[in-house]
């Protein structure tokens, strides 16, 4: 029976496990983060000793890789990683082929991550889906006519990267309003900081939300629009948030400790600004796939990463925005993903079996 | 040797043409203008007319239509036309194939203009391309592997109606700030005929552009980011834009004749109000191309209709904010159609060699 190799290169952990082709079980699962100091080299040690303790005596019939960062899929040459030095232009593929002697299929998270939704998660059946995850950054991967679609140089899927609001706050890309400007962890992280060391405490600019809506509560109507024509709401900075005082509570004071988490935590305990900031990330992603519905019309979004766990109020700004910006002609759904983390391990797989 | 019938059903106007499979030459051609009161049934008797004097009494070995509105393409039936009433649910697929006893197949102006600039004009050799129509309204049409692409419900393409500035002026869809809205001829018109309306000659309110930039003569710099830092200088509601003199000299006065084609002629001419508009509109579409490519990574754009014929300084514009909207990695290209209004035409005919 084939016993396929599910390699995951994250950014911060890396990742191992074994299945039999017709299983959607593990047999057996590892997982390691990334030391302080990783480079390429020591990602690679750190792989190869969690293989070591999956396979013991085993062999592979093939291995399929998920690395996080751009890679020449036709090859498997890694380009390079965003996290980790030393990666640029390692023959990732070519390497595992030599040193285990099978089949190796390496593409970048994204689209082994879709590739696993279709095959195994909450796109099975549904021939063209857009998988996005949202988490320190935002990226996409596609899945047409049942098969990845990378594009003419590899870089399909670049959601984060779309421009939602050329007057909105300049990403690291060098553009202004970017859907992961305005959507991702470290991002909504930062914004808040921010807000809360510039207009702070009783410094008497911050007053409540003049239009007296909840979080998760719809009222069938969303902020984004509105935001946007009395520009800046979004920014903070032509009115307030409420005082931030549940998100200061959960970091006891210490802005530096404030994460994307942090920010869903609070706006789930009610804290206003952390429930603006999270309306502003819901409402960017909803005029992403709502234009990529109009561009591509799949028939699924499928979503995944750790922001998206900010619960049903965030899902909802995201499906109201995305169907008001979508032609009404043209149907879609929006969904979580359904294999959470594991999403680019059995996408992993999919991509080694393909290999047979 | 194969004849291929190749007809275009536009909003405005009727074509037919006929050509041997292997030839790029028409061998006839007709073409008439719709009614002032057409329906359904009158452009089909005129249809039928154009196909009895092409034919005579020859037999086509196929026929391909291009519609100008939403179709089924499995099946052929028209879904609607936005511009003739009469046409919903037309089976105009089954109704050609039993009149002309031959295959028939059918499919919207946008994808079958991509397929005709893919087999015979400024797409051949490039298996993934977006073709972009930019006139009375702003379509597109895709080429992936090679093949049309419609989407799930055949709605693909749709990127006069994807979002770029939130901000922006209402479109007739419910949204602001759509490509089409701020790109297409007839909005143009009627924004540059508002502001004429309402501040124009000697109300002391029009003053000189304060960057000194001029239409056409780059200097590296693109205006539309600013614009939105400045908010509103689109719009010219907190800049002058010149007294647009040329342009109501082009009109005589006469704001109602302003047309896109006019505002492009007095861009040419110098006219400063209409050189802002259409900066803006190059502007717009410069950001919808490099979110596509963004997103779908094609190897080429391929841009046609009659505002793309503004001139030289217009396709800087668009080259240079697609450049900047997309991530530096990808790599594409942004060139003229190279069938002008034949290219439904041409596409029809692939489309009718496909069936073959």
């Amino acid at each position: 029976m084939s016993l396929i190799l599910a390699l995951d290169f994250g950014g911060t952990k890396l990742a191992a496990a074994i299945a039999h082709a017709n299983s959607q079980e593990w047999l057996s699962y590892e997982r390691c983060l990334s030391p302080a100091n990783a480079n390429a080299s020591t990602d690679l040690e750190i792989m190869r000793s969690l293989i070591h303790s999956l396979l013991q005596e085993l062999k592979p019939t093939a291995i399929g890789v998920s690395f996080g960062g751009p890679v020449d899929a036709n090859t498997g040459t890694v380009k390079l990683s965003h996290h980790v030095p030393g990666w640029e232009n390692i023959p990732l593929q070519k390497l595992l082929a030599d040193e285990y002697g099978v089949s190796v299929s390496v593409d970048n998270d994204a689209n082994v991550a879709a590739l696993g939704e279709y095959r195994y998660g909450a796109g099975v059946g549904y021939d063209s889906l857009f998988y996005i995850t949202v988490s320190t950054g935002v990226g996409g991967g596609w899945i047409l006519n049942g098969k990845p679609w990378r594009g003419a140089n590899g870089m399909a899927g670049e959601i984060g990267h779309i421009v939602v609001d050329p007057a909105g706050p300049i990403c690291l890309c060098g553009k202004r309003g970017c859907v992961e400007r305005l959507a991702s962890g470290p991002y909504m992280a930062l914004d808040v900081r921010e807000w809360l060391e510039t207009r702070g405490r009783g410094d008497g600019e911050t007053r409540g939300r003049a239009d007296g809506e909840t979080w998760g509560h719809g009222d069938g109507e969303t902020r984004g629009r509105g935001d946007r024509e009395t520009r800046g709401r979004g920014d903070g900075e032509t009115r307030g948030h409420g005082d931030g005082e549940i998100l200061r509570g959960l970091v006891e004071g210490n802005l530096e400790l404030i994460t994307g988490k942090i920010v869903s935590e609070a706006a789930m305990q009610g804290d206003e600004l952390a429930q603006d900031i999270l309306h502003r990330s819901a409402w960017a992603l909803g005029v992403g796939i709502g234009n990529v519905a109009n561009l591509i019309n799949p028939q699924r979004f499928v979503l995944g990463g750790s922001v998206t766990k900010a619960g049903e109020g965030f899902w909802q700004v995201i499906r109201q925005v995305a169907r008001e910006t979508a032609l009404p002609e043209i149907n879609f759904e929006v969904v979580p993903a359904g294999l959470g983390d594991h999403a680019p391990l059995w996408g992993a797989v999919a991509l080694a079996l393909d290999t047979l």
